[in-house]
């Protein structure tokens, strides 16, 4: 049984984790901490979890995160770097779900999250936590940066193309529409259900912070510097990712089968038979990303349909994945229920 | 390993039944029936269970169903009575989800339902499979009605109302919400997204064939006939039920102690702390229904919220949870796991 | 032309307002007021009414509401009762839509609103502003209450049966349920759109400050006190108020003929054909109140349907109607466009 | 007055155009036709409009469409084909609000459509009714084809583009996003409330109808052959298009400017400030498309946001406003009110 610790844990990424861990066979749940909620029940908080957890939230300064054997954060960015360096010290293993430690380029970082980095050492320690992109380093890492959840539809999307060198990686393009849960549980007003039940908006135009993300992880693969436009959509809809994507062929090739192959071995990655297209409920509260691969009109413009569940592939599915990967469990391993549908 | 056969099946309760049963540990998945969709997968129809059944849909005709241990009726009211008796004669249990067997006075089914009915002997034997009320007979039943989506959640509470005579039980209302997939997966304009969405209605208020199963089993409770006007209504969202239920106390009593000790060893029944409301999304995809007990101003009006996911603890959820206690299982055994939030 | 003025309307019964007011033939909408958001046009935050107007918000502090010759406060609970007695005093006309003004015992009003009434002497004057009732009173009024969204569709259901003293009035039952915009454009947690949809819930069931204003109105035309139990409940829809109420008939009645003849000249409510059911879609973004009336079995028990937009006939409309009233207007001026569906 | 025939109706482009001409100060609403609906109250199919009209649908046989000035097609494709050449000899005039007069080459459109064209004849004569290109075209004709309701959002956002030839014409990208009204009144499956909510998918991205329709126009404003890449998607509202297009600059430009001048006469497209992002409930129920334009990152490729009300601009009010060209009246005439929000 793994000792495990949550810090924060009062957003959606924390219930879905509890949710998750909570009936994980090899999980024990040892503590979970919020500064704000210290002493309330986590089932008064979450409903849904009555019956399943006796926890309580811990205030931070009582919570031995140090005897745990792992520990997640979910925590809004900013907070896992500064607890990081002091948890690996005391030999405790690291799932960051928040962007602390997933751009390798500091400056970058703090760039777009508009805030010094307090643990820059340990960036570039930090697996990129993809297990189809980066699995083997996982299986080792004591800290594991746990992809955003446009990055993991996007890239998981892109990756054959990429990969192969068969498009214009200099052009790409994701138009990609999200769940209203990917704002996360905080008082706002642009995320009411008033204001975004019944409408869609194109938001953060201009630039995305999982921008320099994915263009990272793409020009990886890619071994050269790759040119993206991403923009992002509100939804209404609770849970789910809809990935378009664009890409001009420089080469014809059987796309059905270069997905098929690539993907062939990977327990999340599910591609569709030749002219289907995906549906976010297809993979709700699942961790599987579907894809579709079309050439619409036989032109040179391949379409790549990708959907995941933002809470689960997109956050605290893929973390777990990562878990079991690092602990030398079977990855799939309580993250593999059937999606909830209709 | 029981061996399971499903009639229908094209449905939300068939694809609910399946996405249950799929992962039960005891259930081996044998056959499922479809004249519609004979020798299409049925992860083709409802693709959340690609990877999770191979499946195919099989004409009526091949299905051999009387090799199966038990065998679940996901079809339209009418279909269950006309096959029932040969295949208990041939030894196979059966749960009916539709309301062939529900009502034991035929004439009064007949005039709800519409039709003659096919096996008028089996009515009487039939099991009506709400085990907070029936639990031992069905352990020992061959056939099992299973409740209606309102039925479950209605009498579930005013159970202990009625069982302990402490309100005009002549003079009962049930004012009662439901999500949209309780219409079921047909295609009709009233329930298409753009007539239901941002739209409240109620509907059937003259009558609806819910309210003589209700009455039956609240009468049978209560030992003499109890009134009850039952209002039933579409509400925008996919699944749950929320039932708001009146009654006029003709005592004082502790309401709060008697439902908690009513359902204290109910392993699918949840009495909420005082003072609380559940939410319907607080049950999604579980076999919970939680419940709290209200007294508005000290008047004497009762005022007791349950609430169900109607496809679940009011449909598959609950067939397996009989399937289980006709088994000797364990009670909960497959239909144990923690709701979806958000 | 009345030169209008505004106070609030940065949420959502302000935007509504300005919809209304802002195409109405004799209006002229001359100052709107708001702290915060002072300087800052009205079609940036409410960006459907760019091209209708080119009101900027203006600081209350400059407001020069004394030169209106009618003040609309949009405000939250207790603003209005600041501010009324010196525009009254200058000869300005006020209506106040939030509910400083509508309960009548000052006593009552602290309870229910938790905070001291500042203007008490002003409560008696203030006309209690459903036309429906009050017409005569209106057309003469310097101050209008105008009423809750609940208790607006609530009152114009039980209205023709309390008038004739046909029912058990001392068990009366409101059960309503409401659109999230009924909950304002405030930024909380519970109305998130992730919180909100999909989902069902009743709340304040202890105790509700509409519940008061129900009795009173009720209590009123009655002529000696009525009981009622109200439940309301958070739908998830955007607009939309569903009331479902319960009565117990002391006498038999043609109901449907009562109904109608009570309503026959009022041109905001709508009695349908018997054995029909309104939905809350067919008076969206209209000043109606669409009714049905039934008896359902034939029981002695009586179940009024009645639907309104919450935003509308429960508050900027109505406001607008008794603006019209007062002015000696046609009282569906500029407030009678077509409902929108879907 | 104009006297006017609706021949269908029983669509939701057929009751929004019911709202918007039952409101219209210059129109007669003279006779609307159904085979199915025939001697139905027109309000009581759309209770929205009880009040409003007392038009009752009258079968076809006995319409006198002859004794109209104007008829609208409200019909399926393939109906307007068959009976408009018998009324423009009869002198009146028509506006198809489905596809038989949209696209120019005869056998492209029995390719895309999948009959025989019925009057291959009028294909020519037909004036393609996008004011914002063919305004004086429109006002002389007998014949107009009302656009679809996606060539209607992308069309109007590729146009000050297109027309400048400032970018690569030969790779356009519209990835556009439709609410679930865009569907129709149809009783299917894929379209009710529990399939389509809480979800999102792309569909038809092999080829969609309206492929050919926007090729056609947006070739014909460049004077040669454009290429597009068109994925339309289903998303979970009621009303709405959104429209996110993608072009690469050949050339440096003020993109703002641009299209501020297209456009500063139109009085239908509203382009926003830079930098914004327009949503669809900001021309909900409204005849505007609002569009807003960026170019990420100041890379070489120009993004245009666009929305409409696709009952709306994409259908019913645009048939309303090139109506009013054809009479000629103002073209805003009773398509000018402000839209609902929220």
């Amino acid at each position: 049984m793994i000792n495990v610790g949550i810090v924060g844990g009062t957003g959606y990424t924390g219930v879905e984790l509890l949710r998750i861990l909570s009936q994980h066979p090899e999980v024990n749940l040892k503590t979970i901490t919020s500064r704000k909620e210290a002493g309330m029940s986590v089932a008064d908080l979450f409903t849904n979890l009555r019956g399943h957890t006796t926890l309580k939230f811990t205030d931070p300064s009582n919570a031995e995160l140090e005897k745990c054997d792992l520990v997640f954060f979910a925590t809004p960015n900013g907070i896992a770097m500064q607890q990081t360096s002091e948890l690996l010290n005391a030999g405790v293993k690291v799932i960051d779900l928040a962007a602390d430690f997933r751009i390798k380029n500091v400056i970058e970082w703090e760039k777009w999250y508009g805030m010094p980095h307090a643990s820059p050492e340990l960036v570039a320690e930090a697996i990129y936590g993809l297990p189809e992109i980066n699995r083997d380093q996982i299986k080792n890492a004591r800290l594991v940066a746990n992809p955003g959840c446009y990055p993991t539809a996007v890239q998981l999307g892109f990756l054959p193309l990429i990969e192969t060198d068969i498009v214009d990686s200099n052009n790409l393009i994701a138009d990609v529409k999200s769940g209203v849960s990917g704002a996360g549980r905080k008082a706002e007003v642009h995320t009411l259900f008033a204001e975004a039940a019944d409408n869609f908006k194109a938001y953060s135009v201009p630039g995305h912070r999982h921008l320099p993300e994915i263009k990272q992880g793409l020009s990886d693969v890619a071994g050269k510097p790759i040119g993206l436009t991403f923009v992002p959509h509100l939804t209404p809809m609770i849970r789910g990712i809809h990935a378009t994507l664009y890409a001009k062929l420089s080469q014809d090739i059987d796309l059905q089968s270069l997905y098929e192959e690539r993907y062939a071995n990977e327990p999340f990655v599910d591609i569709l038979p030749a002219g289907k297209h995906p549906e976010t409920r297809s993979v709700r509260s699942s961790n599987i990303c579907r894809i579709a691969v079309h050439r619409p009109q036989n032109s040179d413009i391949v379409v790549v349909l990708s959907v995941t569940d933002n809470l689960v592939k997109g956050a605290a599915g893929q973390a777990t994945q990562n878990m079991n990967l690092m602990y030398g469990l079977p990855e799939t391993l309580g993250v593999d229920h059937a999606p909830l549908l209709p």
